[in-house]
């Protein structure tokens, strides 16, 4: 079976990617450079984690329309990173309208057109409060779409739908291969090290956190002791 | 009320853009260019329709990975267009997986960018046979995916779903202002002038003897006496 995922190069893609391969799936990644703050970032840990999954090479596709007519502060068009907490009301400035919707259904053309018989995505209970594209009601609507849109050639999968950030941490390190957590970008914002106070940050930060993990990648206001 | 529509240049969507404005919407057409046969026909005619329409400008959308990357004969990579009525099973080699899904997905994160309440495309009765994604099970899957993944800001439509080819062009005759049919263009192949064998050429002829209308595009292989 072949799985069409998008590898973002963050901790739900990257878990995503190894729940796959585990499961005996042959991973196809696609990433999307759609104009975001932290794309650059982004794709260079994405091809790190091809490396270590040995993936085919990463499929990347470029919707640069996204950056130039949509509105989002996680575009680089748009205003500034807000920090805090993801429940945070201010966090939903960096809702992409429709990016999952969009993403999936180009996931989903290309599934059919290379014979792979799932497209995946990592959403997760975490992502619920701020992105529509990630609850289950849109997940299941979405997963018919995808179904007859098809003509069940392509299932929609996000196994990840309801587990917290520490559950799909959790699943990331029993995997086999396990998740390099040092090869993963996070953060939101335009800048190579990581904030450590957008929403994503802080959402990563208590993951690790809450399983007493070690955090391998570095942040800006990092106080800890180093550790190998 | 806004609408985003995907303005193609074929009668389906110039009856759609019609069928809006005389309905009292404000029309946003989109144009996707996607790497088929006919992109280039279908964008000028387009652009000639939203002139006579008065429609803001067109937005163009490249989409050139499904292009260099799907696979179909519609497709300037792919094989040649086949000829017959679209009900044969060899049209089936005209359609591009998810064209549809990918359309009304990036419609809607525009339109949701832009504060437009509805987006719609030209599903309709003669497309049932062999596009997956023109279907009933289809549109009434997506609407709900669109729905709960824009939180209820977009609505998908298509009000011409159990239409017949008959029925949009007698649709399309009858609004204010009427569709003016010599600037459409529906033929599949990667010519100027309509073929009049392929699928959607032949579609097109029915629907106009149906009706006893005049077609006023010119064929190929035309036998009639030039009207004006």
């Amino acid at each position: 079976m072949k799985v069409v995922l998008g590898l973002s190069g963050g901790m739900d893609s990257a878990a995503l990617c190894a729940y796959y391969i585990d499961n005996g799936y042959r991973v196809v990644p696609i990433n999307f450079n759609y104009g975001s703050k932290h794309n650059k970032y982004e794709a260079e840990a994405a091809s790190k984690l091809a490396k270590y999954f040995k993936l085919p090479e990463i499929k990347q596709i470029d919707l640069p329309f996204i950056g130039k007519d949509f509105t989002s502060h996680l575009l680089k068009e748009g205003g500034a990173i807000p920090e805090g907490h993801y429940k945070d009301k201010n966090m939903s400035l960096t809702v992409v309208p429709g990016r999952n919707i969009i993403f999936i259904s180009i996931m989903a053309g290309y599934a059919w057109s290379i014979g792979a018989q799932v497209v995946a995505y990592g959403a997760h209970a975490g992502d619920h409060e701020i992105y529509e594209d990630c609850r289950p009601e849109f997940f299941h609507a979405m997963s018919m779409a995808i179904s007859t849109g098809t003509g069940k050639r392509v299932s929609l999968e996000a196994p990840f739908l309801n587990f917290t950030k520490r559950d799909i941490l959790n699943s990331g390190r029993l995997c086999n291969p396990p998740v390099p957590w040092e090869l993963t970008r996070t953060c939101y914002k335009d800048q190579p090290i990581s904030c450590g106070k957008c929403g994503s940050c802080v959402e990563r930060r208590e993951a690790f956190q809450l399983l007493d993990m070690y955090d391998p990648i570095p942040y800006e206001d990092d106080k800890r002791v180093p550790r190998r």
